[in-house]
């Protein structure tokens, strides 16, 4: 098995070809559960077929897509990756990973394999359509409960389960898809940073340490509002001013750790007026960190720092939980694995957290998991602008070729 | 003339009386240029005509009631007040002034005295109607000009000139009122604060300095907004941190100097989304001194605060004006007055700057000015939980008396 048979020109020119089948001037439109998307699949599906020693192709219960190319054992390792996008989305995110391992597959399906080497193409990551993400890898995980999405609809007032038929998907069934994965020994994952970090440090790859922990509150302040002008400054109690007070000790805390997150979001004030000071003020925090104790002691803190601020203006402070999700943390044998294919691919490598989460996560709280990450320019996804230079692409490509060879060596003892 | 002759009881006894005539459970209803005002009005007049030595009653071009106590000279000093409210007002703003000016020329005008003595009932302080407030006594000043309110509705759509024609006030003449100031020599208004700073030193009276100078401004700050999960703290460009960090620099440095404001009331910021910082924030400031030289330096700093900030943050930040006035300070002969009455009265005094503006602002420009300020329990006004001890009230009506006799005094010179 030679490194060099892959050939990544190809992958990057499939990429345009999809991007000229189901894109255009305003992005990418290949959103899940619609005729563009189906589109795109119809069309990987060609490609597949194609492949010398891929010998099944099939949709599971929960509308993944499967390539399986059998090895000496049932030991499996996955590449996995969306066609799916966001409305206008860009080029890359996320048929990159799909369409880099359809260019794996193609290089290893007909060689002698140790272990049985699967593409899946996950269905509706994006959750762009009715507001679930993760929707396939999060079924064949089981963390996706049909009853708990039962409900949504989408803009247009459709519901999720009727989309989900138009598809061949009986909500009811989607956890049935979690036996795709009873020979599963690793997932090996392709994606584009979506951040700034590898091009600042003007590296194309990274190998990526996990997902992060998210902590997601309102937190309210509470005053009492009254005349700007005949109030002196020393008898106010400023809701406003507790809030950005506490808006920036949460940042500092942030900015004094190791690569951590915390981001105020929405803020609102009331009265809201020119000739008041405020006596409410709401505002949403999210912190984020690949360790749960840090975590944990970023929202401790933040929470004292809150408490004494809100003291000190005569103000008090409520927080409320609205979303948590602990940290998913990549397998430390395959994040090596990584490191040496950037390495060898492009000379350097870089270890980084994941910011958004990835059909990864859901499948590293069942086996060992990596992802790599290819340079995103200026950071930008979810957008036509979104792009990576091609000589970055062909790279990752490289960069996953080379994991899934060392991945199925290490798989087969 | 001796102080003990002003019936300070009564007058209390006669606020009660047109709360009753006027207010209810949901407040004073006494909304310029509406029946309620006018029946308002009507009572007051009824009370002018039984005082011995009015020998006029006149409302002027701009709808501003006037009585006139002739005295041994045309030399005039004005005792003024307004009667109108905001809908589901207090018991005493502006009534108490009007009330109180009614009992001092009850005492005075049977009296000889050495010059004239006029009792004037501006139209419309509030504005609360159709937004322009001062309206009778900028009329009379000089500095309403027809042509900047012709247009203004309420909230049903009725012009302002339609309104003031029910009431028998034709908007083109309104500035004709100013003839009414022609011999006047002093202004006196008696109000009550409309802030904390009396009963939070415990004191029921104040001798007013004059009424902050106001510069008013929109800041806004433009950075990028990102996701908050992908893009590391360091590489930000967060356009609220950076209004936060500025709100809290103008309000440090306002509370570091004596006796000033400055207030940050609305804030928006954009996506205003959970989950990334936000690219855009904008923020009012207001600001407001007695000097004319210390706001302009609040002002002065605030900018350089924001731009050090802006800079410090990799954001711009923009200042668009919205509205400014100067310090009106009043006279500081009459202040002296006003102080002398207080502690006759209640043996103690403090000098204090208005926050919100007054009739009294606008003559302040044409000639020698002061105000009495009677504490404001909680700092409230503007809501029918507006208060004031009755002693404290009592007290201030006989303040304003000795101030009046001391002030015909001094303009017989």
């Amino acid at each position: 098995m030679q490194a060099e048979q892959v050939d990544a020109r190809r992958a990057v020119e499939e990429l345009k070809e999809l991007a000229d089948l189901t894109g255009g001037p305003d992005g990418a439109r290949r959103v899940a559960w619609t005729d563009e998307w189906a589109k795109a699949r119809e069309w990987l599906r060609g490609k597949l077929e194609e492949i010398d020693g891929v010998t099944e192709i099939q949709t599971d219960q929960a509308g993944n897509l499967w390539a399986t190319a059998p090895g000496e054992s049932e030991k499996t390792v996955l590449l996995g990756g969306h066609i799916d996008s966001v409305p206008n989305g860009g080029w890359l995110d996320g048929c990159l990973n799909t369409i880099a391992a359809l260019e794996v597959m193609r290089v290893l399906a007909p060689q002698q394999r140790p272990v049985t080497l699967r593409l899946v193409d996950w269905a509706d990551e994006e959750g762009a359509r009715f507001g679930r993400s993760l929707f396939g890898s999060g079924a064949a995980a089981g963390t996706l409960k049909p009853d708990d999405v039962r409900g949504l609809k989408d803009r247009d007032g459709v519901a999720l389960p009727d989309a989900l038929a138009e598809h061949g998907v009986d909500l009811d069934r989607v956890n049935e898809a979690g036996r795709q994965l009873e020979n599963a020994v690793a997932y090996l994952e392709l994606h584009i940073e979506q951040g700034p970090v590898l091009e600042r440090m003007n590296l194309p790859l990274g190998a990526v340490l996990g997902t992060f922990g998210v902590k997601r509150h309102v937190v309210r302040f509470t005053g009492q509002h009254a005349h700007s002008g005949s109030t002196p400054m020393d008898v106010r109690r400023d809701a406003f001013i507790a809030a950005a007070r506490s808006a920036i000790a949460f940042r500092d805390d942030a900015a004094s750790r190791d690569d951590v997150r915390a981001t105020t979001g929405f803020v609102n004030v009331r009265p809201a007026i020119v000739t008041a000071f405020n006596g409410w003020c709401e505002m949403s925090l999210d912190q984020r960190a690949l360790d749960a104790g840090v975590l944990a002691d970023m929202l401790a803190k933040a929470k004292e720092a809150s408490e004494r601020i809100a003291e000190e203006e005569g103000v008090s402070v409520e927080w409320e939980k609205v979303w948590e999700i602990e940290p998913i943390p990549f397998d430390e044998e395959l994040i090596a694995f990584a490191e040496e294919a950037c390495n060898e691919v492009s000379g350097s490598s870089h270890r980084l957290p994941s910011g958004p989460l990835h059909d990864a996560a859901e499948m590293a709280r069942l086996m060992p998991t990596v992802m790599l990450f290819v340079k995103s320019l200026r950071g930008l996804s979810h957008t036509k602008d979104e792009d990576t230079p091609e000589e970055d692409l062909e790279m990752s490509v490289q960069a996953l070729h080379r994991l899934a060879v060392r991945t199925m060596e290490w798989a087969k003892k």
